[in-house]
């Protein structure tokens, strides 16, 4: 297998390098970053994207390696260039250890902006029980083969093929839910896709952050059309996930007062629930 | 209708004195409040009840009046006796705001120990529009008068008679999920119930947040007995409660690890969806 071919690896891939962070010499718990417009839709970066520099630079502060649980709120919207993270530790206990972090990017002034405040607590899923009681199913949906990816959209679909993350990212759509890209949304308020990184890089627990994140929004489920503005998004991750392409399943129920929820369930090759998440977002006005 | 039977106003009742902070002089965004014996479970504060006085302070802090969503970290157990809050403003905007707060207490050297981080959106529930598109249904579940209060539980009961907040709650419980109160516990995860004050004050988006963790946890209907200590909760105020008991139904789908999720959704006398809630919450070793 010639070398340009074989997968990218956990550490080694386009995913690490742009979310990877330097410690600032000299300021405690302060981390530079690059924001890489690799990870932009239209012009702005992912929401999904930014909260996993915001991780990594948590996770170099933090005494231990996985996030738990983590919510973002964003505060304006980040593009890409330079951005620095600073980083608190709030309590550091045995098994778990709570933080919190800003991403600030700078304006015409040199002054900085904050772009992203995180909240979060990390622990070590490596060292959580085998034990496992669930009720939750994988979602039901075609194989990975019989999902369509975005190279068979048309060209005027909202989003795809519009955007560099689209790039970077191998998703591959059910096509039940994949009806509003021709015009015909179903109205449920789901999406459901397979999702793998386009470097074969497999996913981990920093890449599940990007991953609740990174599918189209229910919203053109719903019908509606534009930009669907995340306030916050809060994270759970259950399990460091299996190699392989992920299952995500997005539904949003509620929709009322111009917000709506959307939850994602993020399932690995070994069935195994390895990801919750809900956001809050500004429904679109279409 | 003689004074004392007469319900207690929003702004004039127990929960409201006993939420209530005082701005510290000289010390912006810093208030100082009395946590309440008569809010806690065993002999710890609730954390619903905490949460709501964090929320309080950042109501008068941030320029909006309601959390439209809240995400709270439980670091240390908070006891009855004086607090005080910390709040800073991340943002203002125009219709919506970000803060934060922490809740402190103070160690036997006088030096402050952080019970609580929060961070949160707040906005105008009464500046939304009025659109509701919603394919959310209330829970099924038995009218107030068919659901059966904490007076008719058995004294053995775990938690029920031996907590100060079930004085203050109105808690009813749909029988189909209070079998674990006499051993028979269904092995589904799920708890559902009415809730109002027992003053008969109304709710408000405060209580809303005391109203989500409130209720037994769900882990008592999977058979597990025990402390199930919230690790991080977020809520979702998505609409101000019509007056009356709320509905609530709390469900658990993935117990992995050692950690569960309980999900919790609030819906009001006029059939609206109020408020939705993840808490992530160590298992019960039981």
């Amino acid at each position: 297998m010639a070398q340009s071919t074989a997968p990218a690896a956990i550490g080694d891939s386009e995913f690490d390098r742009d979310t990877s962070v330097r410690a600032r010499a000299g300021e405690p718990g302060t981390y530079d970053a690059e924001l890489s417009e690799g990870w932009t839709i239209v012009s702005a970066i992912n929401g999904g994207y930014l909260l996993a520099v915001a991780a990594r630079a948590l996770r170099e502060e933090l005494p231990h390696p996985d996030p738990l649980t983590i919510t973002a709120h964003y505060l304006t919207s980040a593009q890409p260039g330079p951005a620095v993270v600073r980083t608190q530790t709030a309590r550091a206990g045995r098994s778990m250890s709570t933080g919190q972090a800003s991403v600030f990017q700078y304006d015409e002034h040199g002054d900085e902006v904050e772009r992203l405040r995180v909240l979060t607590a990390y622990g070590d899923l490596d060292a959580l029980t085998d034990e496992v009681r669930t009720s939750a199913r994988p979602p039901e949906m075609p194989g990975y083969d019989a999902c369509v990816g975005t190279e068979s959209a048309p060209e005027n679909a909202p989003f795809v093929g519009s955007t560099a993350i689209m790039d970077r990212l191998d998703v591959r759509l059910d096509p039940a839910t994949a009806g509003w890209a021709i015009g015909a949304p179903s109205g449920v308020g789901a999406i459901r896709g397979w999702l793998g990184l386009a470097d074969g890089r497999d996913h981990d627990p920093l890449s599940l952050l990007l991953a609740v994140d990174a599918l189209p929004p229910t919203a053109f489920d719903l019908g509606l059309k534009g930009w669907t503005p995340t306030l916050e998004l809060t994270v759970h991750v259950r399990c460091r996930p299996a190699p392989g392409p992920v299952r995500i399943s997005l539904t949003t129920r509620n929709l009322a007062g111009g917000l709506l929820e959307e939850d994602a369930e993020v399932w690995d090759s070994a069935d195994r629930l390895v990801a919750q998440s809900r956001q809050l977002a500004r429904a679109p006005r279409g």
